[in-house]
């Protein structure tokens, strides 16, 4: 398998500055993330504070990028890791779209996460509750799934999900229309906690509980010491020194995911730090 | 006297960047620096990592970063800091054009300093050495004063010199023609010490010894815990954490003056954080 030199993890500012950097260092990149680069920058209406870009909309941000990802031959592979390991002296890195990757280093530019769990969610992770669809959906064919999601784009893992349960139960975080296959059951209540010994056999909502044998709970974006088994965070942000390493060797992190001030610029100066970082740990690790 | 809430020291992109956070905070700032910028953003040929910005060149960069200065009617007091004073408070900065300023806070953003010291010039500190010609050339009226300087803008203090001590050495550090009076001995000889008991009475070079009063020393930039005394520094550089405070409250610092690497998203990803930082200790100082 390709060994890449360094995996990148997200597409906002922080991931795009790291990927300009590793590239002009003639580094082997794996960029994961969206062809329309982040949410956070899209949406936004003008921005007054990113140095270089005076007044400039979310939407002429995500252009201007992507213009300069192409000048610079860096290419995006659109999925998303679920889960990092570390091997040793390689990491891999599992993807949405079942896709396995290696590489030498790794670079979490995933932005802000969730903090909040529900009630017995780390409890039973591994044990009925599964945050990939893809990944687990065959230990679930015949039987009962919930499926807890706060983004529109999971709604395709729900109707794969729905061809290989016997019942789907759908809980959508997010506002506007659901398009999923006509046998799941939308429920609009809020989740609140998981129950079960010693596996889950209830999803318990504000109003009742439904018998369930699996949970599934898909976030746009999961926590960095469950995507990464092994990393310290510090109130839910991943532990980083002014060098944005981790206390993991080999893996660094930049941007929201490392705390607060959210900002593009921060964010991009981390990216670009957090590069660097990992170029010295490519190259003193080469000479070992 | 006016009192500005945030004091920045220095027109690369960590000052710029700080500039612009602090100005949408609605924080009145006093900006002190070049009205061209920075020489190390001015000199670049291409710049192909600076997330927003493809392949500009350093001129370019120059350009749009001042455009975006005036849409924000940030304007640049185009002065050098000679010496900062934590007086409690607020800070008060002094001047090369012996103006003096009042600020609440200050952010250190003058790019990377020399670390070189001339033997017996920390010695020597207020008893015959001085950084700043304007503030103390009336001390050295009818005598001998060398004058070291390592770029071209000080040649004007040198004629100011010339007009009031009885004899002026120079000793250009820097290539190309020199501008000075006619009556100042220009002298293209390497200094490397400075001698004398208790005050200074000698400058030394490679090639022999001048007798002098007083030595003049003056430096694109000044080392940080020279221009702001009690700041602590690791390497030359001013300590920070990653809220880029420094060990001085209200002081904050970001960019080339913090340490590597030397890079323009990162100094400018640190003006912002630096920005917020100074808005926040300006907000908590309010309410105390
Ligand atoms: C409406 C709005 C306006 C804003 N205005 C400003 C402003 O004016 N000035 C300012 O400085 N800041 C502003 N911000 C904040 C700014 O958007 C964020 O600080 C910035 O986007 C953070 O960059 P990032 O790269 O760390 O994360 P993000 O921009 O959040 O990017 C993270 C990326 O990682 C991807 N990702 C997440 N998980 C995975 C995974 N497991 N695998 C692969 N990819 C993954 C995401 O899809 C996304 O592409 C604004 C934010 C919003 C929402
Ligand atoms: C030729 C060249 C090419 C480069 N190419 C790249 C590149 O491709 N990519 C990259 O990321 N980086 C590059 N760099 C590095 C980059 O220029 C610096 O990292 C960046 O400019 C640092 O920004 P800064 O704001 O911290 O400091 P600077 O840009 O050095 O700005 C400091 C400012 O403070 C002012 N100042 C100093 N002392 C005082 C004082 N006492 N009072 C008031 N003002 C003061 C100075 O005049 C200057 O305006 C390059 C540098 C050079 C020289």
């Amino acid at each position: 398998m390709e060994r890449y030199d360094i995996g990148i993890i997200g597409t906002g500012p922080a991931g795009l500055s790291a990927a300009l950097t590793a590239k002009i260092r003639n580094k082997n990149i794996l960029l994961l993330g969206r062809k329309n680069l982040s949410e956070k920058v899209e949406k936004a209406h003008t921005v007054q504070n990113y140095l270089g870009l005076p007044n400039y909309s979310g939407a002429e941000m995500v252009k201007v990028f992507q213009q300069q990802l192409n000048i610079m031959n860096i290419v995006i592979t659109e999925d998303k890791a679920t889960a990092i390991y570390n091997m040793g002296d390689y990491f891999e890195i599992q993807t949405a779209a079942n896709a396995m990757y290696e590489t030498t280093s790794i670079i979490l530019a995933a932005g802000m996460t969730v903090t909040h769990f529900f009630a017995g969610e780390k409890q039973f992770l591994g044990r009925g509750v599964s945050y990939c669809a893809t990944c687990d959906a065959p230990l679930y064919k015949g039987k009962v799934v919930a499926i807890i999601a706060d983004n529109a784009a999971e709604e395709s893992e729900v109707d794969f999900m729905a061809e290989i349960a016997a019942k789907v139960y759908y809980f959508p975080l997010y506002q506007g229309n659901i398009h999923v296959s006509s046998s799941v059951i939308v429920v609009h209540e809020k989740p609140v906690g998981i129950i079960g010994t010693p596996k889950v056999s209830q999803l318990q909502t504000e109003n009742t509980t439904y018998d369930v044998d699996g949970i599934f709970i898909l976030r746009e974006s999961v926590a960095p010491d469950q995507l990464v088994p092994g990393l310290t965070t510090e109130g839910g942000y991943v532990a980083v020194n002014r060098q944005m390493e981790t206390v993991m060797k080999g893996c660094f992190a930049c941007g929201d995911i490392t705390g607060r001030p959210y900002q593009y610029s921060k964010a991009a100066g981390e990216g670009n730090v957090a590069a660097l970082s990992a170029v010295s740990y490519l190259d003193r690790n080469r000479h070992k």
